[in-house]
């Protein structure tokens, strides 16, 4: 091990190969859940560099985890507890390789903070569309690890529909130059698609030729209160229809998620709180090419037919940006506030849009049946079936003893209604370590099997980390 | 082999067996440049009916041709000429299965026809926007399995993009159900991907879930005279900005293929034709969720803002549907017109759309150069930076004899320069058995390495299309 250490420091230069010191950063997943211990923590500053790595990693036989930002939610971008593994950090890869404004692509490494990805395009007059929580911290490479989603999904797609091309390091240490600006190539495989998602399990993707966007002339933002989450459906088709690409967002918010904001962050205005005609309230984004005033339009044109059509009950068009934003951040503090509130027990799940009334109907049923007392934060990205269908322990009692006796239980029944409407147990944060186990009861044993024989394929010595995504063989 | 027809007849029926009689349908390749003799010709009616002859031929060490409307452009779809091959044709199964209008999607057999498929949609109020010349006779899953492009890519991209869930029968005869009608699903290796464009060489695509669009109000044409090929791509960016997602197709024409449309043709008027100062001229297609009165009034203003900035030398924009149906009938009219002015070499070329100009400017020159007196067939989906950069004969001395004599040097001369301006040899139609040995001068050996890994993996006895796509072990 020490022979590979002094390999890796002669590599990356002794600076960017930590052994010492508090390595929590690295060490600890973004949700404090899980903690390992890293043999070393390297940083290369190029690709020549990760190459250089992964080769004399696995010469060694050592297990490497890529690391971007380290915020994923599905654990699977820590070491293990083992001590034996490498966390390769892409932090020191942050360039901004090339901007092409004609052909709409930029260039970028992998350690590119998304915040700065995001600006860089701004300045250059464009959008990138990728938008999420973390973004002040993660990096594009486990944005492209972890196919990572956000709000903005409706209209551009996962980072998956964003990315061009990839360059990466393959588990024997080659160097894939796949960085494409096409928008099409039928010349083989779909190696692209293959590694974006796979959570650094078949290589370590080092850079990325992403889409750019041209910016909308205005961007408005309401709020509506629905009578019900089958009139919220309801709402979503007739705002599609109508407004087309122009909508580039549609976020759905339970009332108790709502009052949790309301209870913690008393500071924010949170519209139509408590309705109790109102059990649900959505957030809409009207993006449009032309002029505000078109926007605000059409936006009122959509508000005007949800009313008659009986979709909504009481609405709100921001006035300004600042209106805008204040709106979006009761959205953004449900998680803050849920956490204020106490211990919870998240999910991440998708399920066909028409069966999501459904599909809350009967789990919400089913939860308070099973668990009596339980409250339910629910709220999420409705437009693309996406809920984070959250569970919050009783008012009485101790949260902490209720995660320990009831965490697993609760898992199983929503994941099992999951699996009767055709959902996903993960809709855009990951497997990682924290989901692998549930993965062969909720995936097709051939899906399971394929993908197994595809890691087998690339990574026979099951090094890039191992124990992510795919069980051992 | 006697045994294995008698199988394939039992699982089947006698009457999907077929060996003897006229093949030429399923033996010969579309653009008649190829032809082999199959084994058989069998047509299965169902998943567990493709499932049991795959297992059947699997066990008889016998492969696959998986076939759908066999209009495919890269000899990738016909039995080789052994005699030893089975056609598995789908065109049996060609159900829609289920439509879910709320979740936009709707779930369709593999053999069903592409405008069979469009109409299916549009009955139901929706779009689904493939759309490509073979229409007619093409199936959706010949459509993913090669990933077809067309006319709508700029907006709705690829094949690819389209297909949110796939049924595959593994080259092992197991059904892989992924037919998933979600937006968002990290549960994995993206495999849905890794079949769509694989031309049926890891499995038989069976089945599939789709994404539909709501219709737009309004869908107006546009014909533009621009000066140059960098007007046309500073036009590209100028509609981007200003239609913003209404930008729905933008065709690039060079004058002599219209010129050979206006000659075949002479009953189709050809706009601007041979307008000296105008080498190229553009369709524009702007599809519109408000109306056709906003539609007329925002191409205008493009058109306004593109004449003003030297973009546009001359446009007219359709008065109805008749109008803009004619448009698109001209520029669809140009492979038929280059096939009536007799033989001639195609390329299916992508460049990242900023260096178009430069590619054209330069390869155009080179072809002059060494071959005296070629003519070029210069038309594509600049929107997407697609080109069929097409080599006709020069217009005195037998074409048969220059296609003979020159193709390869052409070829190598084209895909040279594609390889130079980071381009793609194959943007939409494959690489089928046609371009295979082309493949190893323009494609990363460690892509090639990649794909030879991910198909031993998945077909070890590589049965599913031999000879396509990959080079044998």
């Amino acid at each position: 091990m020490n022979d590979l250490i002094d390999t890796l420091r002669r590599l990356v230069g002794p600076a960017h190969v930590l052994t010492d010191g508090d390595l929590t950063a690295w060490e600890q997943d973004w949700r404090k859940r899980s903690r390992g211990k890293a043999l070393a923590v390297v940083r290369p500053a190029s690709t020549a560099e990760v190459a250089a790595v992964v080769k004399a990693c696995a010469a060694a036989g050592t297990s490497i985890v890529p690391q971007g930002g380290n915020t994923g939610l599905a654990v699977g971008s820590i070491p293990d507890d083992s001590g034996t593994q490498i966390v390769l950090s892409l932090a020191r890869m942050s360039a901004v390789r090339a901007i092409d404004e004609a052909n709409l692509t930029l260039t970028v490494e992998a350690g590119c903070v998304l915040q700065t990805l995001q600006e860089t395009a701004e300045k250059a007059g464009f959008l990138f569309p990728l938008s999420l929580a973390a973004e002040g911290s993660c990096t594009i490479g486990g944005n492209l690890g972890t196919n990572a989603g956000g709000t903005q999904v409706l209209r551009y797609g996962n980072t998956r529909e964003l990315c061009l091309g990839l360059e990466v390091v393959t588990p024997q240490g080659e160097v894939w130059d796949g960085l494409s600006g096409l928008r099409k190539d039928n010349t083989g495989y779909d190696l692209r698609d293959l590694f974006i998602g796979s959570e650094g399990t078949l290589g370590v993707i080092t850079a990325a030729t992403l889409k750019l966007y041209p910016q909308p002339a205005a961007t408005l933002t309401a709020w509506a209160a629905v009578p019900s989450l089958a009139q919220a459906v309801a709402l979503l088709g007739l705002a599609q229809r109508q407004l087309g690409a122009g909508l580039t967002g549609f976020e759905v918010m339970g009332q108790f998620a709502l009052s949790l904001v309301g209870k913690h962050f008393s500071q924010l205005r949170v519209p139509f709180l408590g309705q109790a005609d109102a059990p649900y309230c959505v957030l809409l984004e009207n993006s449009d090419s032309e002029s505000e005033q078109h926007a605000r339009e059409r936006f009122e044109a959509l508000l005007e037919s949800a009313f008659e059509a009986g979709h909504v009950i009481d609405a709100v068009v921001a006035e300004n940006l600042t209106q805008a934003h204040q709106l979006w951040h009761v959205r953004e503090s449900i998680p803050l506030a849920q956490a204020e509130e106490g211990l919870n027990i998240k999910h991440d799940i998708s399920i066909p849009v028409s069966r999501i009334p459904a599909f809350c109907a009967e789990t919400d049923a089913l939860l308070a049946r099973e668990i009596p007392g339980v409250r339910l934060v629910n709220f999420g990205h409705l437009g693309d079936g996406n809920l984070h269908y959250n569970v919050q322990a009783p008012a009485s009692g101790d949260a902490r003893t209720f995660l320990r006796e009831q965490e697993d239980r609760v898992n199983t029944l929503v994941y099992d209604q999951v699996r009767a409407f055709n959902g996903s147990i993960s809709a855009e944060h990951g497997i990682g370590s924290l989901k692998l186990d549930k993965l062969p009861a909720y995936k097709s044993p051939v899906a399971l099997q394929l993908m197994r024989a595809i890691k087998q394929a690339l990574d026979p010595q099951n090094l890039m980390n191992p124990g992510r995504v795919v069980q051992a063989p």
